[in-house]
């Protein structure tokens, strides 16, 4: 059993996640939150403490973090005898984390995958290039570290996972489909820290299909899909995170992302992109300064943080997968639909930093519970998925399926290890 | 007779003006050119030697100047004997340039009204801001400065002085329409300097109508009009220089400038504008950097001067005036058709350069004979259009006239000065 929390991060998701630890404090114990920006971190800690979040009296502390620095995390996870760490900060961070967390033998979870400032859509697989080099690493010191245990990266991987296990006999293939159909009211905002948002796009966009990686320029492929909830949304094939782990742990030829964009968030891009506005690499101004435009375009937007108390509709997440079961062709979708306004009642943040940092706390508390205690370096789908969905269930993201049998909410109350996940789960102690 | 020109500024309208000069030697003599880049006024004496544009052997030189320095202008205007100043330079230099004019006794030429960089569409009148506050001095001194010897302002100007004088009793309105119609293959450019350029658009729309200040907003107002040469054309109410010495010193209730966009323009100025990207207050990044987002937004865009050697089309700017003559209704449109490739052929640079840049060229030839000559501080129309006009139809402006006798070029060689226009130049004397 591990137990106290060290959130690193103090953005939106670092503000879901601080309250849904502060739910559950009688599993994960002290929580401690840390930024480079300790002021934002005080506002998280007042904000649970004003929701009178905290399940029972207990530890909720504020910290200063330069989380690339290595030896002041390792400090500050010492002296927090903190045995899991929650990095919901800026992806430019997380091998630093990690880094910390083999030093000092303690529990890994992240969100989003590593980046590089000066880096964009570097060759496939992703987690290849810094992750996976440390797997050999996280296994001889037995280091559990789960990597992108957000909900796309995440609870979309472990939909992939139990569709495998327990819908089909062979999948052909997995779309996962992202659509936010809220609305914030302002005239342009994305979702989470605009840097890495405008990064997802800006470069190649990599999918896996033929079980071999496809390159496309982004809104060059769109779909159309009638979906739960939500209604009809476009999408376009977009470079994402969990392609790079499903296509290599995932027996399915066909591996897609789809991101849902309204016509006016595709002209605002448009023209940023066209312009060179979004370059993470810099320019010099005519008074020779240098500056990277992303950056300036990110300071002009409105912080996503501050999208919240506005935000109203909902999101709808899934993956649609195809194959075969008994012979027949059958497909399902399996999903979670996400309310805006109904996140922000309950933890202050809005849909998207919801379904982002809820996942993470559950994975927290299956490790913290043993359940997911794995030793090693794992992604989302190498994890047995029941678990993780019943948490999730309780925790104020139900998983739902809509297949030939109609839509309807899942319940995992009654799973037990089945031997195919028993193997897993043995195979990785 | 005054000889010897310091043009300050190596941008696109500086090149013009340079090769315009040379030219015309004869009448200017020394060719002397200064901007805090060195580099780029040794490649504008290099492109006036190549095309071997000295109409007679002669000076042209480049020097390195900070305009904004007011004791090193006045060392480089008393250095080269300087006696005429074409400032091209950016619009924040206007002051100090002046300044050192009036501090030497020598001639004072723009084409575009002073700005200060933290300060957007300031009360108008315009001009009485900055330049008029210097109007005493001026007289006092013996300075000829001429304010807005461009195109527009400036031969519009002389169009609208032309159209008083000459063809009506009574103006009721005057509506300038400035259309390029050419196409420079980028997805998006500015014809000269973006931060100049966008900082016409971006504050209140200001124009002159029943003989007060109305306000509007960008792309609030528009009209459609057919053109010669041109076609149909939508323009859009806009601020503008010369509406602010207009409205002064004509006696006409409506003076309005309309500028024409293409849907494509609009689209990208409102995705940029709307964002706070075209603001010229700093914004701080999240690195803690203090930065102006126009400025970037100019690092990002191309280099006006790097449109011209692919731009295609034709400009068309005139004067709609609209009033009485003997008794009837009448309505003329005075205006110059340019050609973006026929001005590269012959300077180097693009159309809207072109037509902005010999205007002044021919106000320094005018100073130089005497006929513009007047020891005062004034704007275009104060002067006598006619030996203006008459002039920029040799040196490559032609000036046309529609109305209901037809379409039809305009000539100036039998102009001798009228009652009129005599008593006007005497009073400037």
């Amino acid at each position: 059993m591990k137990k106290n929390v060290l959130i690193i991060g103090a953005g939106g998701v670092a503000q879901v996640v601080a309250h849904k630890c502060a739910q559950n404090n009688d599993v994960l114990g002290d929580i401690h939150i840390a930024s480079r920006t300790v002021d934002k971190c005080h506002d998280i800690v007042k904000s649970v403490l004003d929701k009178k979040a905290l399940k029972k009296p207990g530890v909720i502390e504020a910290h200063q973090l330069d989380a690339l620095d290595i030896e002041a995390t390792k400090a500050l996870i010492s002296r927090t005898r903190s045995q899991i760490v929650i990095n919901v900060g800026s992806s430019f961070i997380n091998m630093s984390v990690l880094e910390a967390c083999i030093q000092t033998g303690v529990a890994y979870i992240d969100t989003a995958i590593h980046e590089e400032p000066e880096k964009i859509c570097e060759t496939p697989p992703w987690y290849g290039n810094y992750e996976w080099k440390r797997r050999e690493r996280c296994e001889k010191a037995g280091i559990t570290a789960v990597l992108g245990a957000g909900f796309d990266p995440g609870v979309v991987n472990a939909y992939a996972a139990l569709a495998v296990e327990e819908y089909f006999d062979e999948v052909s293939s997995i779309d996962i489909i992202d659509i936010n159909a809220g609305s914030h009211g302002k005239y342009f905002a994305t979702n989470f820290d605009p840097e890495i948002n405008f990064r997802e796009f800006t470069g190649v966009v990599y999918s896996w299909q033929n079980s071999q990686w496809q390159t496309n320029k982004m809104f060059e492929v769109s779909r159309t899909d009638d979906l739960p909830v939500v209604g009809e949304f476009t999408s376009y094939l977009s470079g994402h995170d969990e392609l790079h782990s499903l296509s290599r742990n995932l027996n399915v030829p066909d591996i897609r992302f789809w991101m849902g964009f309204g016509e006016h968030y595709i002209n605002v891009f448009t023209v940023l992109q066209s312009l060179g506005l979004l370059s993470e690499q810099p320019v010099t101004t005519a008074e020779g300064l240098e500056v990277v435009p992303l950056k300036v375009v990110k300071a002009v937007l409105p912080d996503p943080s501050s999208l919240a108390p506005n935000y109203e509709g909902k999101t709808c997440i899934g993956d649609l997968v195809k194959g075969t079961k008994d012979g027949e062709e059958r497909e399902i979708f399996i999903y979670n639909v996400a309310d805006h306004k109904e996140a922000f009642e309950e933890v202050g943040s809005q849909g998207i930093s919801y379904t982002a940092g809820v996942p993470a706390v559950a994975a927290a508390m299956l490790i913290a519970r043993g359940t997911w205690d794995v030793h090693k370096m794992v992604n989302i789908e190498e994890l047995p998925p029941q678990p993780f969905l019943g948490l999730l269930n309780q925790m104020g993201l139900q998983t739902s399926i809509r297949d030939e049998n109609g839509d309807r909410d899942l319940s995992f109350d009654d799973w037990v290890p089945t031997p195919v996940a028993a193997t897993r789960m043995a195979s990785k102690r």
